[in-house]
């Protein structure tokens, strides 16, 4: 039921992030642009189920270039609309709700708009903020779906035993931070890979791995997997693809497991890199099991209990690099790809 | 314990297929040579626990393809010697026994040498064969190593549904065949590719798939998938790995199954193909499963109840390609790189 009187509609300006057309190579900032003259009325029309939200933190997430792509028959990936503004996760503030799940005041989570505000209506996988005594922004990342890919991705798809030696690519970033020290609660023998000496630096003291190296550094990535994992590897947290994932297959241990999060090396080349020693799975049979976060939406309330109880007891600890303002969007998004992020990237729309 | 009396040390001839050395691109003919000249006792050494066997019948396997490659370390492939007989699956009569679970008279299959007679020492994964109402023959075949693999790779490792869309590729060979019919039998759909018009016609009029294609005649893989699979593929049985893969890639159903169990294609080449498609590995949530029939023995005597009973009762047919004398075997080796061989190729040595 829509909250407030008749006379409360009141339209007001919403500023975007448009994003202009599809994307083919690296993207770049000006493939999206600010439009300063929206407007939005802060009521949910008429007779529509759907909420009106105040964004507050949006999510830059690697699955967002895929989204820029001009679709393809038979393809499952949602692509954003060309002249329409970024359609991302976030967490946002209810501000008139026509859904019974959701009242005026709440804070939400879920896909949402890159703008000031924004009418919802398709509310599946949309979840109420029922912590707070966390981080708001948290909830695009460690307890968002970044956390419930990490958590479905390391429990459910690499089943995971106490011991087994564990390699994740792009570590610092929203997912790989956090399996990295789920694997380490279990008891596993932990290396990252990453892109610079920071990123390095926080996987082995911040976030406590084993051991972690500069993919960048590493002509021969062979050579290093061989170097830090001389017994093998029998689980690799896959967020890279291209040549890394060549040379994990040399490395994988009898009955390994290869959990296909995310290939973000490969998402701005026209033709993704051959990748040339998948011979390797059947001589150690090994698993490669591709997953998204989708299929895992009905285990959000064990990732909350799990992960609410380590951050309460200093066990996990996360890492976001937040952005401020929504005018920041485009380049905090552009910069996943190259990099520039040093933990999970986010979008500071608005404080609360 | 050894039978027969202390005179009986009788040394005769044994004719030999040497492996030469260590083969690099397409294997020839030259690379193994007959050699007349061995000889064998045909006596168990005093205290061994070994068998002296008589070969029936030598199995051709593509992964014996790999044997021939020079060890690379890690590597859990088994080599072949240079120098030595070629090693690979038969089927055998024992002449003598060491061994409390072999007598001589017995059948048996299982590893041996390419040669007339074999002293056998490891009898690990060793079967004496029980049921001689089918063609000793099939013991190579439908009742051995690849019957045991199509077994297992299709119900264990397809996770098959009744109704599901399966693609077999290399599909008229040894263990293709045998998997299309196992499909067909579940109530699958089921599309088989092969080389030639010969086994193309095997497929759709004896092994009764649905429908089957000449991978030689489709210069586009992908359309050709997507005309007989216009819904895409729940289930590929991975023969042949590269383009043919990278085709597939494109082709699968959502939280569709890839069983990996050999990629001929790829064997003779220095640096293999280059899979590009892997991406559709996370948009299609696709598992890729290497296995081994190693893994599966266990299951020998379901397999051997299953496929005995079908064949008795016509509900599976098997085809093979028997050549003939041990001298047959390197051309009829080579021959399967080239897709020279209909159904299963297999060399008879003697009859019993």
């Amino acid at each position: 039921m829509s909250s407030g009187g008749d006379h409360d509609e009141q339209v007001i300006s919403n500023k975007q992030i448009i994003f202009n057309d599809y994307v083919s190579g690296f993207p770049k900032e000006s493939d999206m642009h600010v439009n300063v003259s929206g407007t939005i009325k802060l009521k949910v029309p008429e007779g529509s189920n759907g909420i009106v939200v105040k964004n507050l933190y949006l999510s830059c997430d690697p699955y967002l270039r895929n989204s820029m792509k001009k679709p393809v028959s038979g393809s499952v990936a949602n692509s954003l609309k060309p002249g329409s503004p970024i359609v991302g996760y976030g967490v946002a503030k209810v501000l008139d709700s026509g859904h019974p799940n959701f009242k005026k005041g709440d804070l939400v989570w879920g896909t949402t708009g890159w703008e000031e505000y924004s009418l919802i209506t398709d509310l599946q996988n949309f979840f109420k903020i029922q912590h707070t005594d966390v981080p708001l922004s948290y909830y695009t990342g460690i307890l968002g779906m970044p956390g419930l890919t990490a958590y479905a991705g390391f429990y459910e798809v690499c089943s995971p035993k106490k011991g087994e030696h564990v390699f994740i690519s792009a570590a610092s970033g929203a997912v790989g931070q956090l399996v990295g020290q789920f694997a380490k609660l279990l008891g596993c023998y932990v290396v990252g890979s990453a892109g610079s000496k920071e990123k390095v630096d926080l996987l082995k003291n911040k976030f406590k791995f084993d051991d972690a190296f500069n993919y960048k550094e590493e002509p021969d990535l062979d050579a290093a997997l061989k170097r830090y994992f001389p017994e093998g590897i029998d689980i690799y947290f896959e967020n890279v693809g291209g040549r890394m994932l060549d040379a994990v297959l040399l490395n994988m241990r009898v009955h390994g497991r290869i959990a296909v999060c995310g290939m973000i090396s490969q998402y701005n080349l026209d033709k993704p890199e051959g990748v040339h020693n998948l011979m390797h799975v059947i001589y150690k049979r090994v698993r490669i099991q591709g997953f998204t976060v989708f299929d895992y939406y009905h285990l959000y309330t064990k990732l909350l209990d799990l992960v609410l109880l380590h951050i309460a007891e200093g066990k996990i600890v996360y890492v976001e690099d937040i952005a401020e303002g929504l005018e920041s969007g485009p380049a905090a998004l552009i910069g996943l790809f190259s990099g520039l992020n040093v933990g999970k990237q986010v979008v500071l729309v608005s404080h609360e």
